[in-house]
């Protein structure tokens, strides 16, 4: 897996063709995907556009994952999904495919809405259906679906998302095809540092997501600008150093730490920057200084956001 | 469920049959046990020393829970582990018999040593065996042989300790015999508001052991007498308000806010004042200042403690 991938979250559905298509000429091998993030249509069309235009790059040059939404866990919606992503995306298979979060949801067909998101009819007449509405499936359930995915060729690797170290231990006692990748979040305000290690142990590559920290969740009004490790004074001094921006500092903690990144932008001239972060290296005592400043804030948390829809669902406690 | 009961962890064994016989004299009627308290045996001296000195008490009176021990989980040893508590116990059933955490080791046998503990043979010629030796099973395998002690009557119900939310959701997603109770360590500096309100909402009762906080971990070096909640001035005003010790106080805190609590004590004169927490009330005002006591402090926690025993085990990261 190429250590930094484009993040597709929050990309405007008309600009992802477009920015897809660039990202690859500009060097970008690996993209981020989600049924849930409702553009994976206009990303394989990006995919196609640069493997038109350039034929030098085949589609085996690239790493392209997708998730597995809430609403699908159970054993025979997985294929389904998965399908569906195949083809929105245009491919015959994916290099991985994750369990986007431990959570599982009442099933909504594709016909009824696509991507169904969290709450299970924003129309429904029933209040008990404009909210979410959850359906407990044994995450062992879906893995053994997952696992069959595998078996049948159409993804490479099988992965999660938003686990922690106890869900991922058992996970890991309970699976056939072992998990390839965990994806969380992580950036130096929450480093992760027991459940990165834990995965390292254990032979499970992490990536991590919102690797520029605050940045994603200021539109979202989550959280602030002048928040987050960016506005850092070791962070500021390293890239300063080494003649650099401070995202290039946080996306070289990240890759050095031995994680791979998956930065979102929109912007063409940050699709350059973002992937310049080889070729120079943080010092030890750069690294120290950005490892001490964590203090294990997460942005992306479901306590916090599913609470208009229908109640937390506090995954992380 | 008795809402106080009598933690058993780390009364010595010469004190414990006459502790338990004095508790269960005093009025205590729910005793919390364990394999790895190494006490199991000497708490059934006291039970019986106890029914047999009042006849007005029967064994139905009392609730009694123990717990399997790490290297039990594997469903051929959990029957095993369950008779050889009872019979320590000198009981035909339990009220309550929990996993004690969501960690699997080795198998050891009982004659080999009794309780096993973490590490794996502690006299070990081989390095590797002197530490703790992980063996994955997963807890759905585990699960259905506890069931299978609920249809046998062997106990009355099962549970889990020491699990986070997202196990939980995997555990009532999978199993036929749901969950009874979580004990999970909760005191006003580890309030664990999001578990404790995602257990009731799924109906498991929460158990909260070290209720009084950082003292039960004085004595091991873990913490200092001067920290903990216990010293918190919202606690001792409430105390004199109440004419309470300020141990009364989380106590009733934590019972008033629907969990049970099993502090443990040495001391006869503790055993009547841990009880005397009924019949009186905090005030809204003093409950929401002891919640605001909150900050995440854990301090029973195998990432810590396990260190120096192979690695640490982060279950709650």
């Amino acid at each position: 897996m190429p250590l930094l991938g484009l993040g597709t979250w929050k990309i405007p559905r008309e600009q992802t063709p477009a920015l897809v298509e660039t990202a690859i000429r500009k060097g970008w091998r690996h993209l981020d995907c989600a049924c849930d993030y409702g553009n994976e249509r206009e990303v394989g069309a990006g995919i196609r556009a640069a493997l038109t235009e350039d034929p030098t790059i085949s589609r085996d040059d690239l790493w392209v994952t997708s998730k597995l939404w809430n609403t699908y866990h159970r054993q025979e919606h997985v294929r389904d999904a998965c399908l569906r992503t195949l083809d929105d995306l245009g491919l015959e298979y994916l290099d991985l495919y994750l369990v986007h979060f431990p959570i599982s949801l009442k099933f909504v067909p594709f016909e009824t809405r696509y991507p169904p998101e969290w709450v299970h009819d924003p129309d429904a007449s029933d209040p008990a259906d404009r909210v979410m509405v959850h359906d407990p499936v044994p995450i062992a359930e879906t893995w053994r679906a997952m696992e069959q995915l595998v078996d049948e060729g159409l993804v490479k690797n099988i992965g999660v998302c938003n686990f922690n170290v106890s869900l991922l231990t058992d996970l890991l006692a309970t699976s056939r095809v072992k998990p390839a990748v965990l994806q969380i979040e992580s950036h130096p305000y929450l480093s992760q540092k027991h459940l990165v290690d834990y995965a390292r142990l254990h032979q499970v590559h992490v990536t991590a997501f919102s690797p520029l920290g605050s940045a994603g969740y200021v539109e979202m009004g989550w959280t602030k600008r002048t928040e987050g490790a960016i506005n850092e004074a070791c962070v500021k001094a390293a890239a300063q150093a080494h003649g650099t921006s401070p995202g290039q500092v946080l996306l070289r903690w990240a890759v050095q730490r031995g994680t791979s990144a998956i930065p979102k932008t929109t912007k063409v001239g940050r699709l350059d920057e973002n992937i310049d972060v080889f070729g120079w290296t943080l010092t030890a005592d750069e690294m120290s200084a950005i490892d001490a400043l964590n203090r294990n804030k997460r942005y992306n948390d479901p306590a916090e956001f599913c609470v208009g829809m229908g109640g937390p669902v506090p995954i992380y406690d």
